[in-house]
């Protein structure tokens, strides 16, 4: 009998009614012949809600207090859950990160999964219990509980499949699968029924909401079959499979955009080799991610570097560049929030010339300005004014004509 | 340096104004020299919010899924808490019941703790720290969550008091100490400035709130001090103490009041002997304490028992009696919830006579009937109508002379 991992978002426990629902799917999977574990986030906007009470006592928590804080938005949904599945007259039990054995290491929030211990879930399953376990929380070595970063209960389930060596892994959300591009901005976009890791890892990397990137990664590492679908319907949504198999000849699988981004420039940096690395080396310690960088040389012999991050990430970036702009001597520090990336995802473009030097035409047609630009060998992201965004993801969408021709 | 433990109620940590309050107040305990622990509850009213939520799902939830669910509370106050204590400065951490090792057996509910591991509270005491510990809850062997009983924080700090030898076990609560009767219904009832445990422990019993009663029951077990006193004010509360300096020739300290009782009639029951004792025992099996019993001989041979539970277990109490019906073959069942239970609790009645007598001509004055007694070496109870409560109540205090004399 193989397992299957079920993965609920937040909108799909929002109140009880909704809760009873899941329990029904869950409970039929059981009944299909499947041992089933579930991964649940916390109802509807509860983190947000959590959140906004701890900044109504500190402007900045310590990450372990938040992570003590955020953790419980879980641990109500696992519990209702749990309830909600034994009214139906099956047996289920609830498990914390704790409990499990989801053992991070690094940081007490956006920490990473180091080992997943199987044995309390196995038992638990092979006494013919629905395990339910709490999405994005674990337990350091310490016994201190962690946080694995927002959206991250998919990261959950994924690894989870993992352990287990699930069939596969479901991901029930508010949409029916992964689409060309948000189909709010572009109402022509299409549903694709096949994606590559690889090409939905960057799309979640790049702004795509439905799936968060790093449950992508540890998909593919351990093929790990991931199906996105509707918790709300019964369509079928979108797999996410090995990049063995193309199905059609697709150049592009999808444009995505992100206006969670900020830009901080550095200028009048003296030109000394490897001053560059150090700043970033700074940044990077304190668990910040930098996206695009562009260096530029300035006046009288020094450079202007730019670089982007995303928007949370600002305050603590600026922190360290403050600390270090004496010492470095450079002259002065700018930033922009109105920026936006978009990107053009797919694995296509390996084999095909100029769709970068199609995607900036379009843009440059629209009459949009590219500011930077960052590629990789399956995806090309261009630094926009944010009140262009929109704009920017319909043009490139219609110039690699994604979207369904009946629209 | 001495370790003060401090127990913070819900209202005390109702919103993030009092939550930043109470911040003050620990830290400046921390200030006059102490070592702090500190002991919360969840705030407001979350632990019914959280049981409604429950109640949505499921109108039996399974005891251990509540106890996963209603632990939550008790965990986002101490991460909210330990912000405010890092906001004004000092260093603070918060640990969960599993964290520190609150050990308890049994029950998913109305667990005993029987063992509270002191090496992670000494150590974080040691590095400087306050101690921010969640009350309510603890963890079985098997590392599963468990849940000590509504308004058992105040159990957990006393335990946690008896465990690091603490000097003193601070209550604050929304009242300002301990008072001769409830002074919302007896208007000229009288803070005690000191009460024993002994009389403490029948006053939480037998329906003071201030209180949890096993809190009482294990201070004077361990001998720790008790001091009850109000979160919002600086008054002098009351102390609760061991019984050898009575300060006052006092006979009775206080009356007290219950409504959430509720009487079974077993009618025609066979009159054999043990029968009662095997019904006792098949309730007091599923944990559910019976209070006052009364037995009379009923019609052709058969008895009739009359039995009182908290109205919580009622519903409980009747599966288990109906379950018993036919093999013991008693005749029917009936039930009262209109019943309440009033009190006269005072270590002065041991070495005086006719007491009981006083209490059941004042309210025989009043024209309250007596439906059933249970008399303690320091405590009387009756069961009366419901609708008399609070005449009965100001007709005891006034026949003992407990009001203040200006009222």
């Amino acid at each position: 009998m193989g397992i299957i991992v079920q993965k609920f978002g937040g909108t799909s426990v929002a109140d009880a009614t909704k809760v009873k629902n899941v329990a029904k799917r869950i409970v039929r999977t059981q009944e299909e012949g499947h041992q089933v574990a579930v991964v649940v986030s916390a109802m509807g906007d509860t983190t947000d809600q959590l959140t906004f009470l701890a900044h109504e006592i500190s402007a900045n928590p310590p990450d372990r207090e938040l992570a003590m804080l955020l953790s419980t938005g879980e641990q109500v949904s696992i519990a209702l859950l749990a309830m909600a599945v034994t009214e139906l007259g099956y047996q289920a039990i609830s498990l914390t990160g704790t409990q499990v054995g989801i053992v991070t290491g690094g940081f007490y929030s956006e920490a990473r999964i180091q080992h997943i211990n199987d044995s309390r879930i196995l038992s638990e399953l092979d006494k013919g219990k629905i395990v339910i376990l709490a999405g994005f929380q674990g337990v350091s070595i310490d016994n201190e509980i962690t946080t694995l970063g927002r959206g991250a209960s998919d990261t959950t389930a994924t690894a989870v499949a993992a352990t287990l060596g699930a069939d596969r892994c479901e991901i029930y959300t508010d949409v029916d699968g992964v689409y060309t591009a948000d189909p709010r901005v572009v109402p022509n976009a299409r549903k694709l029924s096949r994606i590559t890791y690889d090409e939905m890892f960057e799309m979640a990397q790049l702004g795509a909401k439905v799936l968060h990137s790093r449950s992508v990664e540890i998909a593919k590492k351990f093929d790990v079959p991931l199906h996105v679908r509707s918790s709300f319907g019964e369509d079928e949504g979108t797999m996410v499979v090995k990049d063995s198999v193309m199905i059609e000849e697709v150049v592009i699988s999808g444009v995505t955009s992100d206006k969670d981004q900020a830009k901080i420039s550095l200028l009048g940096l003296p030109d000394t080799p490897g001053i560059a690395a150090q700043i970033f080396q700074k940044v990077a310690d304190a668990n910040i991610n930098i996206d695009m960088i562009i260096q530029n040389a300035g006046q009288d012999e020094t450079a202007d570097i730019s670089f982007t991050v995303a928007e949370k990430d600002l305050a603590p970036t600026l922190g360290i560049v403050e600390s270090l702009k004496s010492n470095m001597g450079f002259r002065s520090i700018s930033t922009d929030k109105t920026i936006a990336k978009i990107s053009a995802i797919g694995i296509g473009m390996q084999s095909h010339v100029g769709i970068a030097a199609r995607m900036f035409s379009a843009l440059g047609t629209e009459g949009v300005n590219i500011q930077m630009i960052s590629t990789s060998e399956i995806k090309i992201s261009c630094a926009i004014d944010e009140r262009h965004t929109e704009r920017a993801v319909r043009a490139v969408h219609d110039e690699f004509e994604l979207g369904n021709v009946a629209s």
